[in-house]
């Protein structure tokens, strides 16, 4: 029930996803009195969908805390129980980000080792597409928490993205060791002294993210969430500029279109709607968010996302990491010492 | 001496910047004997230029604490003497960042109200342009710095880009007053109490960059630096994209041939070097920082910055807010209180 065009938006990308895992069976929380006449637009979701009605569902603009309290037959409540009972592998939602991350994080618990899960998403890059996180669970991190999300992302990057030895580097507002705030210095120092499944590149910069400089850029939650969103901002307004530009003579016109395919194709490159879907890492079990503003197609993409995190058994995985490189896990004595 | 290609680059951007400025008068800081070649071959120089010579510099990865002790001969040391002695009226430097702010600060004080100075920019948007700061100076800012980065950029759109009421906006990872970090929402506290010479927007995220939501965007100078540099990195990733698009068939070269000036007048939109020159905003003096990288065409654009906000009387218009206002400004208790 969760985004601005629910449950139409939804019920479209389950059926687009259906197309693409045609295995995957779906457990739709919501209102059954609006979900199952959209099912019948749709008629190859019939056997690979189940409602589980109920008439709760948290609003967008609803206080996480509240939420939380007030909401446990809520839609959202009820499809991270189906996780945590093992009914369902994954969740995925739409709908309001701190009410789901609040909800995941009580119901599901953290994994062992990790003080504070993070979210992840993708990012594109020149060389492809890179995981940066966090993106806004946390505004405030120490440098524990950023070497964590490095282990968390490093995971991602390896089972999902399929890197081997992945780069992590640490974003900051210059490459000398001597930038930016303690956190971001004790964190590098940390990532120095252990030994890690993957590479730390060191300090990154802000540019280095379109160049695809590291496969995991680490960042707090504050920066992380003004970051991506200032690159969603970039996308858009050069996607405006050159609107206007194919605009701004007859000749102009005639070009856009006889680029026109190129064009498009360069496009779906940089679509928002490709990235769609941020997952919640950390977490004993799969919480994937999609955009609200999204549409079929882009909430399929988050589906994907969900369904690449559990046939990579992405969890199982950053287990296994967690308690090799446990051992190393700094105390507090060692951060500040 | 500053930058990647000093002397001939800084040279370049004078001769330049001397076409549109006709009654300014350069004094140059450096080692005359690899200036004074390069005059030659810019003949209408020779009347507008004075060289100082001196054979000390500050290296571009030099520690600022280093450069400030034991680069008190250095050209940019020299330069920043010259605006403190009322023999220039700013100052434009393309070297060490670091260095050339502690030397500001040391040399020319902050202006009293001000606790520390800011470095604010130029970003392109949708409708135009919009200021931004703080970029890097300061890692980390309290709420009463923030507010006073609002009166900074306020005077700035105001004098400058000749906008009558500001509208300043708060950079923050959602637009509820319950997002964010302390800092930011004290500092939103703040601007809401007091009664300012522009409107406070309230909270604004990353993409309302790109869509020049506010006039000034208000930001510490750790997020500040990262998010500009996202903006820079997105940029250059679309049109790496762009150039493969065209490149791709032979449609499309033609498509390119045929928008080919159309495509270059957009380009100029969001080209950084038309966006180059930060200014050091807060301090007694004119302090304006082009990017080490630049060239020429950029160096000349941070020069015109320079002389906007000469010829606009910034800091005298600044003072007089700053007394203005001063007398509502908060103390520590109502901050915390």
């Amino acid at each position: 029930m969760g985004g601005d065009s629910a449950p139409d938006m939804v019920v479209d990308g389950v059926a687009r996803a259906r197309t693409r895992f045609p295995n995957v069976h779906f457990l739709l929380f919501g209102d059954q009195a609006r979900i199952e006449p959209l099912l019948v637009l749709h008629k190859n979701l019939q056997a690979s969908v189940t409602i589980r009605h109920t008439d709760q569902f948290v609003r967008s603009e609803e206080k996480p805390s509240l939420a939380l309290r007030q909401g446990k037959q809520s839609s959202m409540q009820l499809a991270i129980n189906a996780v945590n009972d093992g009914e369902a592998q994954a969740v995925v939602s739409a709908g309001n980000t701190g009410a789901l991350m609040a909800m995941a994080k009580v119901t599901l618990k953290t994994l062992n080792g990790i003080d504070r899960p993070a979210i992840g998403g993708l990012i594109p890059t020149r060389l492809g597409e890179s995981v940066m996180l966090d993106l806004g669970a946390n505004v405030e991190c120490d440098a524990n928490n950023l070497v964590q999300f490095g282990m968390l992302g490093a995971a991602y990057a390896r089972t999902v993205l399929g890197r081997e030895r992945p780069t992590v580097g640490l974003i900051n507002v210059g490459q000398e060791e001597i930038k930016g705030g303690e956190n971001v210095q004790q964190a590098a120092a940390l990532f120095r002294a252990a030994t890690l499944p993957f590479d730390f590149y060191g300090f990154v910069e802000g540019d280095d993210l379109g160049a695809g400089t590291v496969d995991v850029f680490v960042v707090d939650g504050f920066t992380g969430n003004i970051a991506l969103k200032t690159l969603e901002g970039t996308v858009r307004l050069y996607t405006e500029y050159l609107r206007q530009t194919f605009k701004s003579s007859l000749l102009s016109r005639l070009a856009f279109l006889l680029a026109r395919s190129a064009l498009k194709k360069m496009r779906t490159r940089i679509d928002p709607r490709l990235y769609n879907g941020a997952t919640f890492l950390g977490l004993n079990g799969i919480v994937v968010k999609s955009h609200g503003g999204t549409d079929g197609f882009g909430f399929a993409n988050a589906i994907g996302v969900a369904v690449d995190m559990v046939t990579n058994k992405i969890n199982e995985f950053i287990m296994l990491e967690l308690s090799e490189y446990g051992e190393q896990r700094p105390t507090e004595a060692v951060v500040t010492g």
